[in-house]
């Protein structure tokens, strides 16, 4: 089998399962509690936090939350930070942001969006634009969720800060983080990342936010996370996170390389004759995004499925709005014959450039077979 | 070592996690995934919903929303039903409850706390005479965690609603749920548990919520949990928290009767000379509060701790607030010099009742050598 949907959720790390395995069977204890056994853990999470923080940021001038998941990190930027005037955000958010900035409407918040251009990054001069004096947040994703575009987030909020300095800049990065070369600069105010998109468990994410920074908590309670995020913590998750993390950036440039070969050798096997490829020249190489006109991309995933290839149709997560198109990929101008042919394919640096080729052969045999039966 | 802080959070059941495991090297997918893998995984979430949901409900009058903690479907419930008016609760609330309802008093809600009685339960006269036509919601803990005093909410709920039909009424059933035998009643509107005060894991909760009661979500996104909490979903700690609490309702009688006689036994121990006993005869079997008066609290755990004895002060997610008083036992008519020797001594059915007699008689020692240390 195949698993190339590594955008959805990955595989967690075996090596990192077994070194967090402790937490589960001995050091259950609550972070929280007074004895020692308790205030160990609350170590643990100290170090969990300054380990991820220096993964991507400079420690003294950030901060970590941790979250139960990107989407909760995502809205705890949008809820907390947006909090008058307008909000500028793109047409091509992941539907955490999309969605709460949806709410900040609701809330009787002006909301803004900037066009994508085709291969779904942001339109800066658009995006630009956008911003005013009445601007109190701004959202970019670093690396579109469906295209796998590269939204050049520390030019952005450079630009947007120089038209608006008291604007905050929020990033998606949950897509970006542990795959992507990258360090937080001064001009980005808060970032949002996921353990389960690089190899952590489901149910952790956290939000980087510079220090000094007040944003409102989203969960009232005991006042975990400097009372940022009330609640428990997840400590088993939490230090998954950790040691995924650290793994994937040590080793981020080398897994780029790889990630490229396969990439590469899986656009390469493409039968250009079939497909359109939606994804640009400088995307990530961890996801391509690509359709085949007149066949449905459901139909293609259950067939590929049947073969022992797994891919995706978009955002995992948008599989329960129920809406036939994608929101991202309409705004990067596609038309909705081609809209409804999407696959997403994306690579884990545990793929293989042969599974690239086995799965290139394997859709040009799926979407030729449709194309004959159809004509 | 005895472990006697399960209050705080218990040791993960093993067989449950050994059952789960599959979810973390194996069924890792994505729930929302089209594929058959996800959609397999999707139907195993599904089966975990009904099954919670049966432990306690009637599955055709209620449905179970999945969150990342019990402080989270606490604030679900009182964010989200707590809409206008006056939202009335009791003073002795979990600090994710008490949070929430300050939370709305930001928003210009009119927050009325009801008294507690000695034993920390609510006095129903007081809190009824809080609730009149513009009460939105009443929230009443089931089961205090600090002092394990059982409000008998099947009747306060009955008489809330004899007084308002249209107030909703929610319950914190964090310490309740899996240890006090119980089903919900058509009065209760909302009642929240948490996976890891039963031998599931950290980061995962529930709010059981009356069938086309539309609350607001407080996480926006992917639309998962049917639009209610987005994010995606924890996997592993939902599945491990099915097993444990089949698991213990499955034995919640028996397990009443063994907490019950580990009570008894501890109690039976303790030097009354020395300890003032907080909790009623009624209270939970599961927890006992007590006080050493004019010997901190604190001094007391750490003592405890040093020879092998685990227990708190109280709540542990109260700790973070840096208060040197419980604001519940306050509210329960204790004067401060008592309130600062309150300890909280928590029982798991694992436990055993020769523990018991030796925390007590271990307790008897320490603080009588306090006090003649300080006489």
């Amino acid at each position: 089998m195949i698993y190339f949907d590594n955008a959805a959720t990955t595989k967690p790390d075996g090596e990192c399962l077994k070194r967090a395995e402790k937490y589960l069977y001995n050091d259950f204890y609550n972070p929280s509690a007074l004895y020692v056994e308790g205030y160990n853990i609350n170590l643990e999470l100290r170090e969990a936090r300054k380990n991820i923080l220096s993964d991507i940021a400079d420690s003294e001038k950030f901060e970590l939350v941790f979250t139960s998941c990107g989407t909760e990190a995502d809205n705890m930027a949008v809820l907390g930070g947006g909090r008058r005037g307008n909000v500028v955000t793109t047409a091509g958010e992941h539907s955490a942001v999309f969605s709460a900035v949806n709410e900040l409407k609701q809330r009787g918040l002006e909301v803004r969006l900037a066009n994508l251009n085709p291969d779904g990054s942001v339109n800066l001069e658009h995006l630009l634009s956008l911003v005013d004096g009445k601007t109190s947040l701004v959202s970019v994703i670093h690396v579109n969720n469906e295209t796998g575009a590269v939204n050049d987030i520390v030019n952005i909020s450079a630009a947007v800060k120089a038209k608006n300095a008291y604007a905050l800049f929020h990033s998606d990065g949950v897509q970006a983080f542990g795959k992507i070369p990258f360090k937080l600069t001064g001009n980005i105010d808060m970032y949002s990342v996921s353990a389960h998109k690089i190899g952590g468990i489901k149910g952790c994410g956290a939000l980087i936010k510079r220090k000094n920074l007040v944003i409102k908590p989203q969960i009232f309670g005991g006042g975990q996370e400097k009372g940022l995020r009330s609640g428990t913590e997840n400590v088993f998750g939490i230090k998954i996170f950790e040691y995924a993390a650290a793994k994937k950036c040590a080793a981020i440039n080398e897994n780029y390389v790889k990630a490229s070969k396969i990439k590469s050798a899986f656009l390469g096997g493409l039968d250009s004759g079939l497909f359109t490829v939606i994804s640009g020249e400088n995307s990530s190489p961890y996801i391509v995004c690509l359709a085949a006109d007149g066949v449905r991309g459901e139909t293609v995933l259950h067939e590929a499925n049947d073969a022992g290839l797994i891919i995706g149709t978009g955002s995992a997560c948008s599989s329960n709005e129920k809406k036939r198109f994608s929101r991202t990929i309409l705004a990067c101008g596609i038309d909705e014959n081609l809209a409804d042919g999407v696959l997403r394919i994306s690579f884990s640096p545990e793929n293989s450039v042969e599974e690239a080729e086995s799965a290139a052969k394997l859709l040009n045999k799926i979407v030729s077979n449709r194309k004959r039966i159809m004509a």
